[in-house]
């Protein structure tokens, strides 16, 4: 019971592993995928592409990456009680629905026992295509509608609007999309990849991992930014009372949604590529105001910079998928889409060299005392 | 990308929480319970009382016991969705069941997303009456019987094995449920606890917390042992094989099943309390060979007791739900039926000063690099 020694509160600053995967410079406002900058990625590159660079750890060559796609595609399957296991929950949040529908594919599905490098590949490969079409089919069923059947003509963006609007998405909405998932795909030890690897470290199989992440994310704060967001948005109601917000939120000592993040002292960078793409995308749709509230909320916020209050990436999310008229109670579950390869590589490196995670909390509780019957307390 | 840094492998000797609900001293083989020692709860204690003694911290009077008992049966309830998700689920393992439907729940009862002290204590004691329930009514529906409904006549302990077994058990088999479940009540910062409380550091509900808590105990290195020690005794056959097997494992450099415990270099205090109840019971049953396989190798391990090697609380569990003519696959489900105030507790814990529980990665991945068109790779 010795209070000599130190508290490492949220694990804030301690190194418990070594990972090739990305490269977060904080300070500079850096971030890497395998080498790659996410700028370059995001400009350049398909999520197809960034989920093969994640998992192999090169970027693929022609046949490689028609073999990748291939194999994603193929996964577009999912068992019929997955339908019936939605339909008796359709009711609920849909990360409640998505994270009941991932718990019992590792029930229905053998393959889902496999581990080994072999077994979380395949694993996580299937869950990465399914997890679209769970969410997809549940808006359709809670709206009444039929899900609507993967198209393996499509992309993983492209079908994913396909199958949650019903319609062909234009190219630059599918793009969008894509550039959304790029930027989300893998984040370093964040608290679900984090919470995965705990979950894998104690030989755990990848079904039951990528649960645990889930749960994880489904707390707002981490996946539930882009959906806080647009509640703020919506709230300031038009461009120019945004100041005044921001000033309120100040005096009250109260945090402005959106600003902010427990590794980036700079600028988000992944902020610039949906910034960029809202704006554009509002314009295209007729509805520029959005994505002005933003930039209000930006200018007034501008004072608070140099305290490491930058703009994070959910600052932008959250006014696209608005544009696409997608219900907010799907926004974190669209971040899930995008982060599945970041937790397969990071399930991967943990089970390739695992170790049991458990820390240790000091006690603080009472000193040890004697038993009392209940009939003398 | 400096390599300046201490890796916390494992997050070994980290703490990052003071929790004043269970004090480990692994060196003297110690385990208290706000205060209490396992031994005089073990003893003197049942499972009701000792779910209030952790939750509020002090044992409870008569009247504060009489109205926690009337919560606890009051919360022997399921949707009726719940059974339908298990008939869809039915030939999964039962680990896989039992979390999908923990993580259903919170899409079907609309109170799971009441969070705070309340909210999170009455989502807990549902929850806790709920999963022996569903563990029950899979294991009836898998073997083509009815589910047993619950009778609020019964303890805790007892009712389980009532809805498991569809017979009342005998008052010395309530009884020594009763004591597993105490013993496995809570321990610290284990993997389990520890991931559920990452969950709730993104101000996820409780609902997600024990989902991620279920995932991370079905791996075998955190809730499988008590299975490896059955298949090891089933292996062994008989008492005069033990030493021979103990002698190949080590010779291999293989790891004896049910031996050592990243906390305890003594002997783990919880294990005497399950030997004496299966000798008992073994012998009650007219099966005493298991018991004597398993003291066979505790006599062949000891030379390797003062490296640490001592038995640990599973090394006597399995063989107690083998006299139970219980299945294997539910040897972890009865573990969670006995954690589920631990997991509470933790979560309201790290709940009351919440805070995001993030660590580090090391990169080592390749350095900044260009990206090159697909036709040239």
């Amino acid at each position: 019971m010795s209070e000599d020694v130190k508290i490492n509160r949220g694990l804030k600053g301690i190194y418990f592993e070594r990972s090739g995967v990305s490269h977060i410079d904080g300070s500079k406002g850096e971030l890497l995928y395998r080498g790659y900058t996410i700028h370059d990625l995001a400009a350049q590159s398909t999520f197809e592409e960034v989920c093969y660079l994640l998992i192999h750890g090169d970027l693929p060559n022609a046949e490689q990456l028609a073999a990748f796609d291939r194999a994603l595609k193929a996964a577009r399957v999912l068992p019929d009680q997955i339908y019936d296991i939605i339909r008796a929950t359709k009711d609920g949040h849909p990360m409640d629905v998505l994270r009941t529908c991932v718990s019992a594919l590792a029930a229905l599905e053998d393959s889902s026992a496999e581990k080994g490098e072999e077994g979380f590949l395949n694993n996580g490969i299937r869950l990465t295509s399914q997890v679209p079409m769970i969410i997809a089919a549940h808006e359709a069923i809670r709206k009444g509608r039929d899900p609507v059947p993967a198209d393996t003509s499509l992309s993983h963006a492209a079908n994913w609007l396909w199958m949650l609007k019903g319609e062909k998405p234009s190219a630059d909405a599918a793009r969008l999309a894509d550039v959304d998932f790029i930027l989300h795909a893998e984040h370093g030890a964040n608290a679900s990849s984090f919470a995965a690897r705990v979950t894998v470290g104690t030989e755990a199989n990848l079904h039951g991992a990528m649960v645990t992440a889930l749960a994880t994310l489904a707390g707002p704060a981490h996946g539930g930014a882009a959906e806080d967001v647009m509640k703020m948005v919506t709230e300031i109601g038009t461009p120019d009372q945004a100041a005044a917000y921001v000033k309120a939120k100040r005096k009250n000592r109260e945090a402005v949604t959106g600003f902010g993040h427990r590794v980036y002292r700079a600028e988000d960078p992944r902020a610039r590529h949906m910034r960029d793409g809202v704006k554009a995308l509002g314009e295209e749709m007729g509805a520029p105001e959005f994505y002005q509230i933003l930039e209000e909320v930006v200018v007034a916020m501008k004072p608070y910079a140099r305290h490491g209050l930058n703009v994070n990436v959910d600052f932008y999310a959250g006014v696209m998928y608005q544009l696409h008229g997608i219900p907010m109670d799907l926004y974190v579950p669209i971040f899930a889409i995008g982060r599945m390869p970041g937790w397969l590589v990071q399930c991967l490196e943990q089970q390739r060299s695992n170790i049991l995670i458990r820390p240790l909390t000091l006690y603080n509780g009472p000193e040890k005392r004697d038993y009392i019957a209940i009939d003398r307390r």
